[in-house]
């Protein structure tokens, strides 16, 4: 698998975080544990004690240290090896390889790569469920895909599945799969924005109002989506000729997606759900999106398997597919481009997000 | 594995292909959609779209046509697309591989070799349940086994485990160790027939009458066996000097097998069973049956996990492996031909059976 | 791995082993079939029927002989074929290789290596639950790991980790890493010992008696260990000057354990517990135990996935793996002199336990 490196990933969500416990995680198919000491600092290590590979996220939070409960060996909050019990010496070099490791948007997120790039700048500009506003409902759930994160990207990179995948849930006509969105790259992703003219409200059960929707979504290096949906009266998109409505104005629903990679042919995939609140609604129902999603899960992992009896066969790439391509030639030219720090002493970041 | 592929194997019961609904099988390793068009035609295709090898299985046919349910694309029965959304030019050498498919006996059968060659008159002489005889009661079922079909095979091939394996299910004395079968060769399998004397009437729990059964039973290549029981008063055998009675007259009970490989180590065992109806009865009782084929899979999937752990032992071949060596023989021969057919200009197919 | 195959290892429990009935095994990744023929004798093979590969603990106890219950070959206690159903002549040289199978200490041991070696002497000097001491109550039971032998050893041999991770189940203090037990090499294993002192009696829940504890264990080749517990009014050790105790009293607990290598990354722990009876008690109560041996299987098993994603790290030795340092040299001199055995005419087996 080909992933950039020098990126934040979606690792948990910040409540699975609980006070003393330890979170063990796979990123990238590395085991990573994320802990937080005794003063509220965040941070990751590889999840390998050092003495003889046990697993720190079984092991216990103590103050400002990280005891692995298998011998004792305690770590502090650099991947120092503080003490071993029963042992007066402690090697000097002995340390824990350690991954940058921040809170935001409802989520954990680790750094893969150089730790000399980790700026926080760099977290994509998304929105979580951590908001409080009180005339919005939100939902969020996570979905463990035995497929390659890639093919979770390309999903969410190439909508006109909608039309056909989505029949029976988004209930959208064909009009995803017969007109292009447009696509502009961003400097660690992309945008693609469109119109639907004259349609039920994504996600509605047996609506019979029909409306104008604006769909924007920005996807960014490693998998991380931000949708916004706005709906107007029908007839909208036309007196505005096609072009893009005000989005300053609050969306009235809106979507946070992450896929990381777990292994190379497993996935998590984490999402928040928004929306205007109705009445007195409490929460976001989840009822068609979870069928969506399953939709999604059931179509990908059997293209998983279809790909693994048929490594060789190639993709044949479409119009429809433009996203897809070009997000793919980013990644790929984004993983070179540390490659090349790799090899060269003349060390470089992948360019800052603005 | 060595397996013929100008051959007619069993996909699944004709009565899983449903309306509109195409159905997903895996035959020697590959996967497979069938589906039958608006015109009740049937066709087979390799169950990957060309676009991004989604599952055609998972599609849905329209018409003549069947959809790819990922991204919609249309293919029409022959494997070419015909419509890829959002996108006016289909390319023109866009075409899936094919597979000649039948339903015959209740079955739907695939060719998976030489399309030239698929004559249907290779398909075995068998006959399935769907013949309706109001004299008759059936029953059928299908079982998947953690082991390679040969194996299965080769159980059918040596009815000698009947007086041990099964000594408990189909209680017949150890007559079926002891004396040999009379094999013949057939052009596409062999005949093995039998007289038993004196014994309770197979599968029939705690019977006290005796009978002379004459077994008789053909296997042809890839997998399919076609066995008739016989029933006569005791001294029937020795009155015609142990000669076969007149088998033109209905048997009196009657099974039809076909073994499938799915995968290398995996395969489908489809039956189906016949007998004379007895009073009211409405359909023929699986219990000793049912006992019987667990006892064959349990002892075969043994055997299967043995094979993986010393993959170099040889077996010893006995007296009763005799039909056994026969068919492997057989089935080496017709596929070293097929090779040839591959390698050669002057390519032929391998005999028609008469 | 790196096993010891001059060895005797545990294949099971006696009572496992019932009348006619066959009992398959599995010992350094070879499937073995034990049974005890009409003179009530052991006997071991190969788990393979040398015709097709069919596992004989499927098969049935005739007397003195055993028949694969596949096609009914017969074998004796020796492993010699003495009967082919439907074939006259048996050849000569077929025979099942054998193992040399012993019951002791309410264990059926099989030896691994050179049978010429095959020495009772050599097992280990344990007990079992088979000596009814109306004194006493004992437990038993069993755990599949899925993970290496070698790590359960490993678990048994530094026992600094009972102050860890059982914290919340035996509840000693730090003691156990705190300080160093005495080692001493044995021939075929180690005896490691030690003094605990003022704390409360291992595996009692909530008590607030203290004593003084005597801690003896061997770890015998190829890993079965014999723990003994003598425990004394607090002081006790302080007026012995550390010395130990007078070991000839019967213990106030004993456990017997062994770890068999099933595959390379699979083991069978086996254990018996035993203490002098109180009251009218009549088993050992195993709450205490089942915990701790749940919260190392849980440790192991994570370390065991951690070791397979980093098979290239290394451990690091402490002052507390000094027992499991040397078993493990001990086990690879072992195996190394084995080595040689094969390579060389002047055959010797590994020195035998005095």
């Amino acid at each position: 698998m080909t992933y950039v490196r020098n990126a934040w990933y979606v690792a948990a969500w910040a409540h699975e975080l609980r006070d003393e416990l330890p979170l063990g995680v796979r990123v990238l198919d590395e085991p990573i544990v994320i802990w937080r000491n005794g003063r509220g600092d965040l941070a990751a290590f590889e999840d390998y004690c050092l003495h003889r590979l046990a697993r720190l996220s079984l092991g216990r939070c103590e103050g400002e240290r990280l005891r692995c409960m298998y011998h004792g060996w305690l770590y502090d909050s650099t991947g120092h090896v503080v003490e071993i019990p029963g042992q007066a010496r402690v090697p000097g070099g002995a340390r824990l390889r350690t991954y940058p490791v921040t809170e935001r948007h409802s989520w954990l997120w680790v750094w893969m790569g150089d730790h000399s790039c980790a700026d926080e700048k760099l977290i994509p500009p998304v929105v979580g469920f951590d908001r409080a506003e009180p005339e919005s409902v939100y939902a969020h759930g996570q979905l463990d895909y035995a497929a390659e994160a890639r093919l979770v990207n390309d999903n969410l990179l190439d909508l006109s599945h909608v039309s056909f995948l989505h029949a029976a849930s988004f209930r959208m006509s064909d009009v995803w799969a017969r007109e292009p969105s447009k696509i502009t790259p961003l400097e660690r992703g992309l945008r693609s924005e469109r119109w639907i003219r004259g349609e039920g409200t994504l996600g509605e059960l047996g609506t019979s109002d029909l409306v104008d929707t604006y769909f924007c979504y920005e996807m960014y290096v490693p998998g991380v989506l931000m949708m916004t949906v706005h709906t107007y009266p029908v007839g909208t998109a036309q007196a505005l000729k096609s072009q893009p409505p005000d989005l300053s104005r609050p969306p009235g629903q809106f979507t946070t997606q992450a896929i990381t990679p777990v292994t190379s042919k497993t996935a998590r995939y984490f999402y928040t759900m928004g929306r205007r609140r109705r009445g007195s609604e409490t929460t976001y129902d989840m009822t068609v999106t979870d069928q969506a999603f399953a939709e999604d899960k059931m179509m990908i992992e059997a293209q998983q398997q279809n790909i693994d009896s048929a490594p060789a066969r190639r993709f044949i790439p479409t119009a429809a597919d433009q996203a897809s391509v070009l997000f793919k030639r980013l990644v790929e030219t984004m993983a070179r481009a540390e490659g090349s720090v790799e090899a060269s002493t003349d060390a470089q970041c992948t360019p800052v997000h603005p």
